[in-house]
């Protein structure tokens, strides 16, 4: 789709970081409103983002024993009462389903159906445990039937106030690992697991370093017995939990008699684990890496890792350099996803405005001269020094080169990422409450500091800075030197990071 | 997951084929009923079915230049009502959300909560042409912004009354393509366009052949100018439409004001195309070649296309045999989808009557004897003679020829079906309504007639015989000698196909 020619300037994300993520996601096409409060459209660039995530996800999901399945939308209004923190967790924003047939009014107009008023409500959906671990319950008899390994890739609804595309929205799209064990052990070991698969994937293929470890009691998924986050810092230096993954324990297999005979012949409840992320690691991927141009997209997740850009005057000039693109990119492997720019309505300045807006990591210009020569000029989105910004290469050798050079941008975008991280992130000698707040409101960032364990003293830096506890950092997160003192003055059980979030 | 070991027969196809369908689903594990009326849980195996469904359409879908996109779940009510037939087709039908919080009761129990009803109520998508259109209208301005060529693959709830898993269920998982063309023209060739990709698609990878062409205007999509078909014949001799493509004309383009600029700068209306399968597809596959023994799946859509049972009755000679099998799969090209059924809790009997009731194209026998002679048994799922049904062959051969045997049993199971749905056809000669009735009820299967083009005399014949006109059908399938009457004795317009359907 054709853009509109004069587009005023992009809003810089020193200037209002929150207006320049709305344009991006707007003008880079990844999605838009749509005419339901809350809920949006994801345009065909978002969606093969967030396809290229999912594939990968997948394949990991899979290696690690998982099978997808799919199960209803609706749920009773009783199944998700039966487990108390559930209930109360998402009773303010659900959606509900209460009758089933429209007719005519009065006025020519429509209206619900009285006589269709169903007898119990449903709910659409705003996470599956409970109508998951009721089938459970129907499909186990014995300990041979555990574990199950399942997954379901789906929409959620969760009915939002405050919603902003990808972030936080009424409807969205996200996986849900569900698994039941026949042991304690063997949950806390999935929880773990997945919450590695999720560090990698956004590590590797988000490039996106995130801080992993579990999340306070007062932050935890309502019904879990612990929750672990993946904890990434956006470039305006607030945090976003990217992804999620949760020891049940017993707390639903209880509720919903999901029961096995064990080896020895007892009935047991079994252990349950859930684990989820969603279109919202989208909007993780813009906040990581987009600059004043637009987006950037690590090559892993770019729906076009090289664009081809012929320049010319003429239609023959066109033709000359068009044939040698197509001759340099048959040479290229099937892996790399490329497009060609043949629009004839667009001036190059244009199309390399479009490119760089929709972050596509490396660009190469071709024109009458270059075809004597055999040179192109390369341009990648987001070069190792700025004042590199045109690369004049011979021809065989930058395509020859152009995969690693895809896993050269990979890399640096995650240690940069990590570099601003590090950057952002204020370590010991945080003393007072006071304190956190005058870095949380003045630079940002993670901040460590120690902790008493107490779900009051907790609240009570949330209530003064604004700042939530996003996480209890695993050890090869945690400073050398452990503070020994919360931010109360008590003795610390454990170091943990504080920041404003998304 | 294990199975009871002592189930009942298998009820047959002669005496229940609605039991032996709703049995099969149910046993293979394809699907489960669930809470909720009428939504079903598609299960591992069955959703793997879908997913390699999936996965091959897409990849034509994109072939063939469309995008995949993402559009809300929700619809206002209002939308729906704007094109009236489309309205008129789905207001008896839809899960209406009225509102988005749920409160505490006096009793301790959870309502709706009054202060939460919405203002304009919510229906859950039955199809999305509605809000898809709205936003097109938002994104073209001129000629140069069309086609749009977009897919969205997602999930939509109508209210049915009467279910049965994937075939009619009141939630469905599908997809739906939405296109919008500059000219009459181009829309007309989409839609065909389309059709030629299920109908491909059926025939190719679910080895299920169909009639193409127009269903009558009293069967089209609420809102098409046209819809098409593909009418496909069960081994009940009941026909399934599998997919349809509808040519919209400018129905819904003037209710959502989907304009643009043409070339010469006059404002049009654009013209839209839509067309889609659903879950549906896994049914009718079902359907077309399950046998009293269970499922038999196209090698191209099975899940597992090989299975290695080893035989041996110590662990020692199961370890060697483990090893040989090992050795034999390691030669295996990785296209083949195989499975290794090493559990050691059931006899191969069980296991045999497991993966044929699961519908697994091949399955290998090894046991200790045929270490020695280098020989297996093979048994192919539905052998192309009865009494062939155990090969000994050689193992090196066996394996180097699997590739070709999957492909020589996936045309065999197109051909069969092909000679059985023209065993069911009656063509030529029928020329009442009565005589339509007899043939309908005492045999079913497509009959041929004339037809004068009147919806009354559809109706009446429907009313009469209970078969429904299924589709005109395109010239290919036509019979030579074509009927010159209508049932009614009016003179014949076109042939039409005749059926009892699901």
């Amino acid at each position: 789709m054709s853009k509109k020619s004069k587009e005023k300037a992009l809003t810089s994300q020193q200037e209002d970081f929150s207006a320049w993520y709305n344009e991006i996601v707007l003008r880079a096409e990844l999605a838009d409103h749509s005419p339901v409060r809350g809920c949006m459209v994801i345009r065909p660039y978002g969606y093969r983002l967030w396809e290229l995530m999912r594939d990968e996800l997948d394949r990991r999901f899979r290696e690690t024993g998982h099978q997808n399945a799919y199960f209803p939308l609706l749920i009773p209004q009783s199944f998700l009462s039966r487990e108390a923190q559930h209930i109360e967790g998402f009773a303010k924003e659900a959606a509900i389903v209460t009758h089933t047939r429209l007719r005519a009014t009065d006025d020519g107009g429509l209206e619900p159906d009285p006589a269709s008023k169903l007898e119990e409500p449903l709910i659409i959906r705003p996470t599956s445990e409970t109508v998951i671990y009721e089938m459970f319950s129907k499909w186990v008899q014995s300990y041979r039937d555990l574990p199950i390994l399942m997954n379901q890739w789906a929409n959620v609804v969760r009915w939002e106030m405050r919603t902003r595309l990808f972030l936080r929205t009424a409807e969205f799209l996200w996986q849900e690992g569900h698994t039941a064990h026949a042991t304690e052990a063997e949950a806390e070991e999935e929880t773990r697991r997945m919450l590695g698969v999720y560090r990698s994937f956004m590590e590797e293929w988000m490039a996106m370093p995130v801080v992993t470890g579990p999340k306070s009691e007062s932050e935890k998924f309502p019904g879990a017995l612990r929750t672990y986050t993946t904890e990434a810092l956006m470039r305006d230096d607030k945090a976003l939990q990217a992804g999620t993954s949760h020891n049940l324990g017993q707390n639903f297999s209880r509720q919903f008699e999901l029961t096995f005979q064990s080896e020895e012949g007892s009935e047991e409840y079994a252990w349950n684990t859930s684990w989820g992320v969603s279109t919202r690691l989208v909007g993780g991927l813009v906040m990581t890496h987009g600059d004043d141009r637009g987006l950037v997209l690590p090559p892993r997740l770019a729906p076009i890792q090289v664009v081809f850009v012929p320049i010319g005057r003429t239609d023959e000039q066109r033709e000359m350099v068009l044939g040698r693109i197509r001759e340099l990119t048959d040479r290229l492997s099937a892996g790399i996803r490329i497009h060609v720019d043949d629009r004839d309505n667009l001036t190059p300045g244009a199309k390399f405005y479009e490119w760089e807006m929709k972050g596509v990591p490396v660009r190469i210009e071709i024109g009458p001269k270059d075809l004597e020569k055999g040179q192109l000029v390369l341009v990648e989105r987001v070069p190792a020094e700025e004042a590199e910004r045109k690369e004049f290469l011979d021809q065989q050798e930058a395509i020859a080169g152009l995969e690693d050079r895809l896993e050269r941008i990979q890399a640096r975008l995650l240690e940069q990422a990590r570099v601003r991280r590090e950057e952002s992130t204020t370590r010991g000698g945080v003393a007072s409450v006071a304190e956190l707040g005058r870095i949380v409101e003045e630079r940002g960032g993670f901040v460590y500091t120690g902790w008493c364990g107490s779900d009051e003293c907790e609240a009570r830096v949330k209530e003064e800075t604004r700042a939530t506890l996003r996480v209890l950092p695993d050890e090869e997160f945690r400073s050398a030197d452990a503070p020994t003192r919360c931010l109360c003055g008590e003795a610390s059980e454990t170091e943990v990071v504080w920041a404003k979030a998304y």
